[in-house]
C-alpha cells in the first residue's frame, strides 16, 4: 500500500535561472509507489519531530546528512540509450562519419544479428540478449548519477525498444521511448534502416501500443515520436510521423543542426524549404511537444519559427565539443525566449551525467563569449546550469510545474546528495568532493557541480518511489 | 630493506604521440623504496611462473586484474596545491578578477592569521594547521587519480610551503615545491605580497633549503623557482630569480599568455620588451628548466623563441576553458617542435585528475579545430592526450626518459588501472567505466579516459613505493 513519507532537512533547488534558493524545511510525500507528490511543504520546521506535529502525519521521516541535501532529479532531454557501450568511442569523427563509422554498427547489434559488429563472432550473436544487458546498465546508470527523467532514443527495432520500456517502467525512472526512425536510403545503411514509410509507421504503433500497455496514464513512461534527423527519413515518413504525433497528442524528438555538413546536407536534400527548421515545420513536426536535440547552427528566423511553435531545445555540450559540432548559444537562445534544457546525448557525449553536462554546459558558453570577444554576457552561472538540468528541462519534456521543484504539488522526482568531509588532518571521505568546513552553502554547490559524481548520489525517488541507493 | 618485485600483466604506454603501445609480459622493479627503476623487462612472459624463472629472481609477484592494466603515472606539470579548497569556486570570473576575487584571500589564509578569508571567523585564525589540511588533502587527491609527479605552486609563506614539501615527501609523491614570489606592490595586495626583492630571495633561499635537506638528491623533491607571473614580480626580483636559478641550477616555474587582458597588462608594465615571452628572456627565466603554463596566446615568434631556449610548456585546458582564456593552439606548438605536458591548474581548473586533463585537452583542441574551418587536423586523440600527460610531461619536467614508460632503466612510477565489469544481465560494478566485454583494448582506453576517475585507479607507485591503495 502507498505510504506517506516526510523528507526533512536542506532543500536547494533553481527556481528562477539565476536563484539558488537554499531552504531548511520538510515536505510531506503523499505515496512512496511512483505516482508520489508534495502534498505539503513547510520551510519553518527545523526538527523532524516538528515535521510530524506540523503535518499531523505520523510517517517515516527521511533526513538529509548535515554535509548534504536534497536536490531536484535531473531531467536527461536527449540520450541514445542504445549507444551506451559507446560511450568515449569516437576517435577524431565528427557527426556525419560518427555515425557510419560507430553508430549505424552499434545500434543495428541490438536488434539485427547480421550486423556488422558480429562480423568476427565466434558464438551465434544474440541481439536482444546484447539490448538487455545494454538497457538495464544504461537505465541503473543515469538513475545512479540523478537522472529521475530520460528522453530516450532506442533502435529501430521493436522488440528492443519495448524491453527498454520494460526496463526503465521496472526500475521506476521516468521515461519518453522513441523507437528510431529511418527508411531513407540514401543515408541508411542496407543493414539498419526500415524498408518503406508504411513498415516504419506500422513499427511504430507497435512500440506506441507497448508503452501504452505498461502505463495507460503515460506519467511514468510514454512513447516519443522519433525520426532519427531529417535526412534520415522519406519526407513521407516525416509527414505521416508528424500525423501520427497529432492524432495521438505524443511527444517528438530528433535531432537539428548539430553540425555544419549535416546542414548542409539538409539543404540539398530539401531544396525545396529554406532552413533546416522549415524542414520540420513542413512536415508537421514542429510542435510544442518536440524536442530538438543540439540547435547548434541556427539562424535567428529559425529560432523565431521556434519560439512561435512553442517547440523544445536539448542542449547538449558534451556531445558538441567531443565531435567538434561548433559552440552553441544558449545565453542567446534563452533571451529570444526559447524553452531549453540539457541531454547528456550519449554515447555523442561520453557521459551519462547531467551534472556532467552542466559543467560542459558553463564551459562552452565561456567559449562562446571567448569568440564574441570576450563578452563575459555569454556566461552561464552554476545556478542557471542545475536551473537547464531541472526546471529548463521539465518545460522541455511537457512537465512543467510538476518536476523540478518543492513546491506543494510537483512530484518528488529527488536526488539526495551527500557531499564529503575533510577533518583537520586533511583525511576524507573517498568522493572528489571536498568540503573544508568553511565555504558557504553556494560554495558547496559550487564544489558539487565541478567535481561531483554518482558518489554524491546517496538516494533517488521517482513519484516517491525509491529507485536507487548508493552501494 | 629495499626489496624486487615483479610486475606481470597488461601494459599500455604511450611511447610516440599517436602510438597505443599494449603488451603482455613481465617486468622486475630492483627496489621499492622510491628509488626502483625497472632492471629487466620481457615481454614474452605469459605466466607469472615463467617470470619468476625469466628473471632468476624469487619475487614477490603484483599481477594486473583481466579488466585492467599497468600504466605510466600521470604528471601534473602545473598545479596549484595551496588552491585545492577552491576547486570549482570561480563564479563567472576570467583571470585577473579570478586572483583578487577568490585566489589571494585563500592562499594568503595558509600564512597569514589576517587574510580576508577570516574576517568573519569566530575562533582565533590557525593558518598553519590549514595549510596542513589542505595540503595532505591535495597531495592524498593526487596521488588516488594517479599523479605520480607534480610541480606544485604553494604561497608565499615558507612555513607553510615547507609543510607541503614534507606532506608530498612523507607521502612519496614525487614533488616540485614552488614557493611563490610576488612583491610588486601595483598588482599584489598588501596583505598578500613580499616586502621587498631582498625579502623575496631570502625567503626563497629558506625553502630551497629545506627541500634539499629532505632530499639532497633532488630526485624525489626539489625546490622549484617561481615567480608567480612577470607582472606579480618588481623588474629585479625576475632577475634575481633568474640568476639564483641558473646559480644552483634549479627548475623554474611561471605562468604566460593565459589570458589577453593580462598580455595587455604586461605589455604596459614592460614597455621595453616586445613580447611576454621576451619579457622573461631578458630577465634569465626562459631556461631548458622553465615550465610556462597556459601560453593560450603566443605569436609564432615567441614560439619559436621559447624552441630556441628549450623552454616547456603546461597546457592547462580545464583551467583555460572555465575561466574563458581562450583556445590552446597545442597541434600548433608541437608542429613547431615545443615540449609539451599537461596542467590541472587546480583550481584555475576544477580538477585534480590529469584524466580530465586529457579529456578537455582532446575538446579543446576540437575548438581549435572548429574556429580554424573545421580543420581536424588540429585534433587530439586519445593517445596523444595520454602522451602529453606521461611521456609529454616528462620532457617538461626534465625527466625525459626516466618517466612515462616501462622501458629497461626508468623509474617505476605506476598506476594499476581498473576498468568495470557488466555481465549479461547489465549488471556492473560501482564504477563509470562499464566494459561489457567486446571492446577492443583501444576501445577499452578510450572507455577510460573519457568517464575514468579515481575509483579506476586501483594502486600508484613512485620509484617502486607502494604510495596509493584504493580504499
Amino acid at each position: 500500500m502507498a505510504q506517506k513519507t516526510i523528507y526533512f532537512g536542506r532543500f536547494i533547488s533553481t527556481p528562477q535561472p539565476v536563484e539558488l534558493l537554499i531552504r531548511v524545511g520538510a515536505v510531506l510525500v503523499d505515496r512512496n509507489d511512483g505516482k508520489g507528490v508534495i502534498e505539503k511543504a513547510d520551510w519553518t520546521v527545523r526538527d523532524p519531530k516538528d515535521a510530524i506535529s506540523k503535518f499531523g502525519v505520523d510517517a517515516p521521516v527521511i533526513t538529509t546528512k548535515e554535509n548534504g541535501f536534497f536536490f531536484p532529479g535531473f531531467i536527461d532531454s536527449h540520450i541514445h540509450a542504445s549507444q551506451y557501450p559507446n560511450v568515449g568511442i569516437f576517435g577524431k569523427s565528427t557527426l556525419l562519419d560518427w555515425l557510419t563509422t560507430y553508430t549505424f554498427p552499434l545500434e543495428s547489434s541490438l536488434g539485427n544479428p547480421k550486423s556488422p559488429m558480429y562480423k568476427d563472432a565466434v558464438e551465434p550473436p544474440n541481439p536482444l540478449a546484447r539490448a538487455n544487458a545494454v538497457y538495464n546498465r544504461v537505465v541503473s546508470r543515469t538513475l545512479a548519477n540523478g537522472t529521475t527523467t530520460a528522453s530516450y532514443y532506442a533502435t529501430i527495432h521493436v522488440d528492443a525498444t519495448n524491453l527498454l520500456a520494460d526496463v526503465a517502467f521496472a526500475k521506476g525512472q521516468r521515461a519518453y521511448i522513441g523507437r528510431v526512425c529511418m527508411d531513407q536510403p540514401e543515408t541508411c545503411p542496407d543493414y539498419y534502416r526500415d524498408e518503406s514509410t508504411e513498415e516504419t509507421i506500422a513499427k511504430t504503433k507497435a512500440s506506441i501500443e507497448h508503452c501504452k500497455s505498461l502505463d495507460p496514464s503515460g506519467e511514468l513512461l510514454a512513447h516519443i515520436i522519433t525520426p532519427r534527423f531529417a535526412p534520415s527519413c522519406l519526407p513521407e515518413t516525416l509527414s505521416r510521423l508528424g500525423a501520427l504525433a497529432q492524432e495521438q497528442d505524443l511527444r517528438v524528438q530528433t535531432h537539428i543542426s548539430e553540425n555544419l555538413n549535416e546542414v548542409k546536407l539538409v539543404k540539398q536534400m530539401f531544396p525545396d524549404q529554406a532552413t533546416y527548421t522549415d524542414v520540420y515545420d513542413h512536415h508537421g513536426l514542429l510542435t510544442p511537444r518536440t524536442i530538438l536535440a543540439h540547435a547548434v547552427h541556427l539562424s535567428k528566423d529559425e529560432m523565431k519559427l521556434i519560439k512561435e511553435k512553442k517547440t523544445k531545445i536539448s542542449h547538449c555540450p558534451a556531445s558538441n565539443s567531443a565531435l567538434g559540432s561548433g559552440f552553441c548559444p544558449v545565453r542567446v537562445m534563452l533571451d529570444e525566449g526559447l524553452e531549453v534544457g540539457l541531454g547528456t546525448d550519449v554515447s555523442g557525449g561520453y557521459s551519462t551525467s547531467i551534472l556532467d553536462a552542466v559543467r560542459n554546459a558553463c564551459m562552452v558558453s565561456r567559449h562562446v563569449g571567448y569568440v564574441n570577444g570576450g563578452d563575459s554576457r555569454y556566461n552561464l552561472g552554476v545556478a542557471e546550469g542545475l536551473w537547464l538540468a531541472t526546471v529548463g528541462g521539465a518545460k522541455v519534456v511537457g512537465m512543467e510545474g510538476r518536476l523540478g521543484g518543492f513546491e506543494e504539488g510537483m512530484l518528488w522526482d529527488v536526488q539526495e546528495i551527500v557531499l564529503g568531509d575533510v577533518d583537520s588532518r586533511g583525511e576524507g571521505d573517498n568522493t572528489e568532493v571536498d568540503i573544508f568546513g568553511w565555504e558557504t552553502w553556494e560554495n558547496r554547490v559550487d564544489k558539487w557541480v565541478w567535481n561531483g559524481d554518482d558518489r554524491n548520489v546517496r538516494r533517488v525517488w521517482v513519484g516517491g518511489r525509491l529507485v536507487h541507493e548508493r552501494r
